[in-house]
């Protein structure tokens, strides 16, 4: 008996001394997906350079964390590389191209999530943070919350070293203009209709606005078989009274678990929250065995639709295997595997 | 063919027309559940007469829930109601009693779930609504948002009657007694101890000040056969950074589905929202078929204290079936039913 315990002690032992073990139970496989918002995205509307400049985003998006997952990074330093290249440019809702709010400023939300550990992070309302994808980094790793906001957010992500910016750094010209047409079309509704009709908080107007500008987010899974999600936006053109969308959210924007998969969503958050979109696709492959898609197209296609919910997701199981399913008219997104062939696409 | 289309549409028609079959389906049970918080209430540092406090206070909740729901009133109704008497009391960590953040403010967050249309409504960090409940479904009813933060919630819930009161209206001696405390240990303990083992974002610390202190919540199923859940809470004692915990959180402290059911969360929030533990108790029922109590069982019992989170959650069904499950040394709880008999309870 006392023999038996002894070996027991020197076996876990030995586990717990054997690292190499776990180092080497890698795979050549990974895979980054990600998407740069969903919406009304119609083919007319575009010209053929502004695609271009979409797609070349999107693909140095997918370079940048293809690289970090092939020189052995991890899917959360993935996620974070492939979001910070489209919070960095000003074509995408998030970061740099943020839309404006009613008051002019611009407030930026993001959320991450580990599925190895169901570690979580978010920020919600920061103005001075460049990158918002690397506070909600900050939030989950340096503090033991999960979510911080406002003011007290952007000093937190301060003084835990992340890059801060004056708020003139998110001015972007065609934001601004954004703004400038809503709020005009608002005031000038406000002069010809009775002050009922012309409600500033009327459900169809505040999302029509905004609806081709979306949000940016990235489902990465690394050679440790270790999944990771993270979703970043400005939100809507002219939000008011500090209103928080889904991409915060973790279980309605963001969520990853190595049990089931990495989800990032985008589209008319409200619908998203209510719905708990990103938990719903992990919940249905856990309990229900369904397949990455098959979840994904329940939430999106069926339960979404059902509500009024228009957007999207893109998800990503711990095999590698891809959705990204919407079921508004474009979403641009785009993934790349071990092989290292970036695919990008913009409508259905 | 054009007699059968008149007749679809004659048919269609009538049931159009024909509200009273709807009014008719009620039914004679009703339910409500509320808790007040769940932490380390050990009967040893409890006096009788406090104890005899927070009954009263249990008690009133659920009688003024109870009216609501015996009077016709809808569920969501019922859940304000009760949530009502306890932000009103400077008992629970909700309204009146809520704690204290670091800069001596206080912070607070709520939100609310309609079970029959999904609807939701939240606030997070506001400082002059007396009622952050009513607040929460003043979003979920005037607003097309679910979500507002910080100053932009006040304003909006002022702008549509929500009750306004002077910050100075949250101040309790006890609760500021609790913060100072807090921050002169803190401060004797940077001063005795190196900077890192004095880390104020401590884990265990930050947590544990407060581990006495909850949360409001109430779920109720009304005549009509419709669920809602509510949650009220001032977070934690000392916060900083504007954190915000699982309360406003649609997923984790808070949901309501009529297919499933309602459930308001209470704990240490950042488990609960990493863990979306509202939704997945949902979730378990929808797709494994699971007991509203086997449901909340797995998610509380064995997902969260595998994960280190501390709480618990009261949920319901829409056949009225209870659960009121946690994994703390108490939760102050209690339900009543159609028969009128009020139960409260306190320890395990």
């Amino acid at each position: 008996m006392k023999l038996s315990n002894t070996f027991l002690a020197f076996s876990i032992f030995l586990t717990a001394i054997s690292p190499m073990s776990a180092i080497s139970k890698t795979t050549e496989t990974y895979t980054l997906v990600i998407h740069g918002g969903a919406g009304t995205l119609l083919k007319k509307d575009m010209t053929i350079q502004k695609e271009k400049e979409y797609k070349a985003v999107l693909n140095q998006a997918l370079i940048k964390g293809y690289d970090v997952l092939k020189n052995k990074g991890t899917s959360l330093d993935a996620v974070e590389a492939a979001i910070k290249v489209m919070e960095d440019s000003p074509l995408f809702n998030a970061g740099k191209g943020a839309v404006f709010t009613h008051e002019e400023t611009n407030e930026l939300d993001a959320s991450i999530m580990d599925g190895k550990t169901l570690k979580a992070g978010a920020v919600a309302g920061v103005k001075t943070v460049k990158n918002p994808i690397t506070a909600a980094r900050i939030v989950m790793e340096k503090s033991p919350h999960v979510m911080m906001t406002g003011k007290g957010a952007d000093e937190y992500a301060k003084s835990k070293g992340a890059e801060i910016v004056d708020p003139s750094y998110f001015y972007t010209e065609h934001r601004y203009k954004a703004l400038k047409k809503i709020q005009e079309s608002e005031k000038l509704e406000l002069d010809h209709n009775s002050k009922k009709k012309s409600d500033l908080n009327n459900k169809k107007n505040s999302y029509s606005y905004d609806k081709k500008f979306g949000t940016v987010g990235a489902v990465a899974l690394d050679i440790y078989g270790n999944l990771a999600a993270g979703t970043s936006t400005g939100g809507m053109t002219n939000k008011r009274f500090g209103r928080v969308g889904d991409s915060p959210i973790i279980g309605a924007g963001t969520y990853a678990n190595n049990d089931t998969c990495a989800v990032s969503a985008t589209g008319h958050g409200e619908f998203f929250i209510r719905s708990v979109v990103s938990h719903d696709i992990s919940a249905l492959m856990e309990y229900k065995g369904l397949s990455v898609d098959k979840a994904s197209q329940e939430v999106v296609m069926k339960k979404l639709v059902k509500l009024g919910g228009e957007g999207g997701v893109i998800a990503l199981d711990r095999n590698g295997n891809i959705s990204m399913t919407f079921n508004s008219e474009g979403m641009y997104r785009g993934y790349i595997k071990s092989d290292g062939k970036a695919n990008v696409f913009i409508y259905k």
